[in-house]
Formats: C-alpha cells, sequence, structure tokens
C-alpha cells in the first residue's frame, strides 16, 4: 500500500531534508522515517517531494511511503506525529494509487522567503524571518524579478554543488511585497536547482538596496554564470510551501493546483 | 534624561515580564536591564507599559528608564541589543520628556492572540501558536465576543492573583477572524487585568465549539464572577502588540493613537 504525507517542519535544528555524510544533526527524512518505522514496526523509507538544505523550513513537504501495515490515515498522521519531536509534525496521510510518486508526480513546486526589512534584527519571529537592515525597494525588486519567468537555463542561480543534469527549469510565477518591515517573496516553478530561491532573492536583494539597477537581474540571468549573481540569501528566511500536483491524485487542496 | 524604548521579545524562554520569587528562567526586565545598563555603565531601571506572564510574547512592549549617560538613540538601540539574547530585541529609542510613564501615559494597550485550529499541534511557527483541535465557528466568536464592549466590571475574566484595586475595564475593540487554519483574536482596552486576554480567549472557544450558545459570553460578564468562565488559554498564542499613547508623546507610530 502506497501513502502521501504532508509534513510541516521547522528546519532551524535539522542538517536539512537529507542526510549528508557524518554530522551530530538529525536530517528531517531520518527522524520522520524512524517515526514512521515505529508506528509500522518495520522500516520505512520515504521519497520527498523537494529536498530542503540545513535551516530551511517545509510548511507541506510531500512524501510517499510504502507499508504492508493497513491503519486509517487518521493513525498514521496521529500515531507518527506523537513520535516526531516537536518541531516536525504530519499533516495528513492519503492512501495513493502505487504509480504516484512524491517527486515525479508533482508538476510544480513553490516557496516563500520572508526578511525583516529594518535596523535591528529580529526577536519574536527569529527562526522563520532573515534580516536585512539597508532599506529596500520591495517594487524594484519585483519587477526586476519578472525577468526570470518562462523557461530558462538558471546557472546563474544554481550552487556548484548542483547535481541536476541540466539547468533549465520553468520558473511560473515570482512576486515581492513589502508587508509593513516584512519584504516577502514568492516564487513558484516546475522545479528549482539547489540553493536556488536564495541565489535568486540574494540577487534581488542588491537590486532593493540601489546597488544594482532593476535590469541587472535579466543579465544575470543570459549570463548562465553563477559568478555573476548575488550571495546566497540565508536559510532562515526560507519555506518550502508545498509541491503541486495534478487533480488525478486525489490530494488536499493545498497541494493540488 | 528620560528615555523611551519600543522592545521585541519571545517571551518562550522567560519567567514573564517582571521577576516573581526565585527560578532558573530570567524574566524580560531583568534581561534588558542588564543590558542597559552595561551600555550606560550605571544601573538602570525601567518601567513598562504592561506586564506580560510567562510564555507571552512582546511585539512592542514600551518602556521608559532614567540615565545621565548622554548617548544618541541609535546608541542605546544597537548597543543595547548586541547585549540582548537572541529572543529580545530594542526596536526604537526616543528621548521623551520627564512626565512620560510608561504605564500611566499610556491609553490603551493591544493584544493579539494566534491559535492552530486543526486535528495536528503545530510543528512550523509552535513558538507563536497555540493549538485548538476542535473545529472553531470564528465567526459565532466574533459575534460573541462584541458583549464585551464599553466600560464593564470584568471579574469574571480576571484571575485570581490579580491585584488591581478594581475590576472596570473599557474594552474598545475585540475581533475575531479566521485566516485559513489561524484563527485570530485582536483585542483593545484601556487597560488589561491579570489572565483578562487569555479568560476571554477561553471563553470564546467554548462558543466557537459549540459547546456554550453565543449569548453565554455576555452572561458569564454579568456575573462578575470568575468561577463561571472558561478556562484560561495557554500562554504562547499571546501577543502584546503594544500601548497607545496620545500624540503629544511624538512615539512612533505603531504606538500612537
Amino acid at each position: 500500500m502506497r501513502y502521501a504525507l504532508g509534513v510541516e517542519y521547522d528546519g532551524s535544528g535539522f542538517k536539512g531534508w537529507q542526510q549528508l555524510g557524518e554530522s551530530g544533526c538529525a536530517s528531517v527524512q531520518a527522524t520522520l522515517q524512524d517515526a514512521l518505522s515505529s508506528v509500522a514496526d518495520a522500516p520505512v523509507s520515504v521519497v520527498c517531494a523537494g529536498r530542503t538544505d540545513a535551516g530551511v523550513h517545509g510548511e507541506c513537504q510531500v512524501v510517499h511511503f510504502d507499508s504492508d501495515v493497513a491503519r486509517e490515515p487518521r493513525g498514521w498522521v496521529l500515531g507518527t506525529t506523537t513520535r516526531l519531536p516537536p518541531s516536525v509534525c504530519v499533516r495528513w496521510c492519503v492512501p495513493v494509487a502505487d504509480d504516484f510518486h512524491a517527486r515525479f508526480s508533482a508538476r510544480a513546486r513553490r516557496y516563500r522567503y520572508r526578511l525583516l526589512n529594518r535596523q535591528v534584527r529580529p526577536a519574536l519571529y527569529r527562526q522563520t524571518l532573515s534580516w536585512e537592515r539597508r532599506p529596500l525597494d520591495a517594487d524594484a525588486m519585483h519587477r526586476a524579478a519578472q525577468a526570470l519567468l518562462g523557461e530558462n537555463d538558471f546557472s546563474s542561480f544554481r550552487s556548484v554543488q548542483c547535481q541536476a543534469l541540466h539547468a533549465r527549469r520553468e520558473l511560473q510565477s515570482i512576486s515581492v511585497a513589502r508587508h509593513g518591515e516584512v519584504v516577502e517573496v514568492q516564487v513558484q516553478a516546475n522545479a528549482f536547482l539547489h540553493h536556488m530561491v536564495r541565489n535568486i532573492v540574494g540577487s534581488l536583494l542588491l537590486v532593493g538596496a540601489g546597488e544594482k539597477p532593476e535590469s541587472w537581474i535579466g543579465q544575470v540571468l543570459a549570463l548562465r554564470d553563477r559568478t555573476q549573481a548575488g550571495p546566497t540569501a540565508p536559510p532562515q528566511g526560507l519555506v518550502f510551501v508545498g509541491p503541486l500536483y495534478p487533480d488525478q491524485w486525489q490530494l488536499p487542496a493545498e497541494v493540488t493546483s
């Protein structure tokens, strides 16, 4: 039996979704697998829609797993969440067809990046906000970002460790808006390269702070050269909102496009 | 010289604003005074607009203090914040007249209470959300809450430890609204009694869950009896948004009505 799970996590205390080499910190994946294995009383492996880096959060990560254990979805949700640390929970569980694949069935992914734009570092919401003290022109950032729309080679915004076979991705929407002291970037693409959102945000920050003109983002994209873009923005402001799947899989509305 | 400060804090790790008796946890007040005293190189005591309980957060608490040390406001803000733990920061500093008093000059206080209303506990934003698994009718809660408006005796919503001389307060506005899975209560009064917001929220939850009719809130208010109201809602969902002062004090817009 194959199941899909919606998973929420605060990435602050994790090495990232996947364990990479030796580390004192656990990965979200290993933590989730331990809890699921305990509920199933047998080893469970999960496949996720999109791996997240150390310190990056998940609002509705989706995973699938196979288990011979017959349990009600509610049992998986509550039993697993009880065995997870406070920073992780299972939002929902849905039985899915055997050919559903959390990664390959997803047709889009959404991310949100939030930063506090003021003189003083965040205190109250510091776990999920990055910080930029230079005053930012969010409207200029929004206009500049539109140059990224469409199917493009995103080599300029790709980490050197990225293992993807090619750098072509379809950026479906990107917006930058100010809400008081918070500047929020929302972005959707068919898929993302390693560090792609954080490198885009780091570049947009240079436009927002007036160091680069709005036209610069499109120029950087065209150069297909990582050394031309801005620095990688820090992880704590980034949330993987979740993947989107076609209707056919009958998943909850929040992950269905 | 008298200064007013805007202070933001995550109350999770604190015993509350004020130290009460022996404790392993620090109070926000003592933590702030230590940092200010270090900047002033002399003991500094602060007076706040509204004390908050253990676990309750402050978005813009206001304090005043006196110091002979001549420093630019920017120096107080940055110097103090540097000496504070990550969970506390100083948002702004304004020199004020000697007759300004953070508590007595305030003509209103605002609080916000947020709870996650779903089957599973919060993970990503757990520091600032309470949790209610029973489905809540936020519209019913909103209508019921309107019975509290105006100047009333709030004895029914007052903690037994409350030290106020009387229980009459003017509730100026209260609203309850749903934003997806989050139910948010916003409330403004000239002043609040001990546990008043959390006792009001705890009572509104009974209405939202269908255990009590909408008319019950007004009945409880009229009884002036704490034993008639609902339980005290947990602290982590509560944020002291901040006090409001008359224009004459020339404080930042966020604390000026």
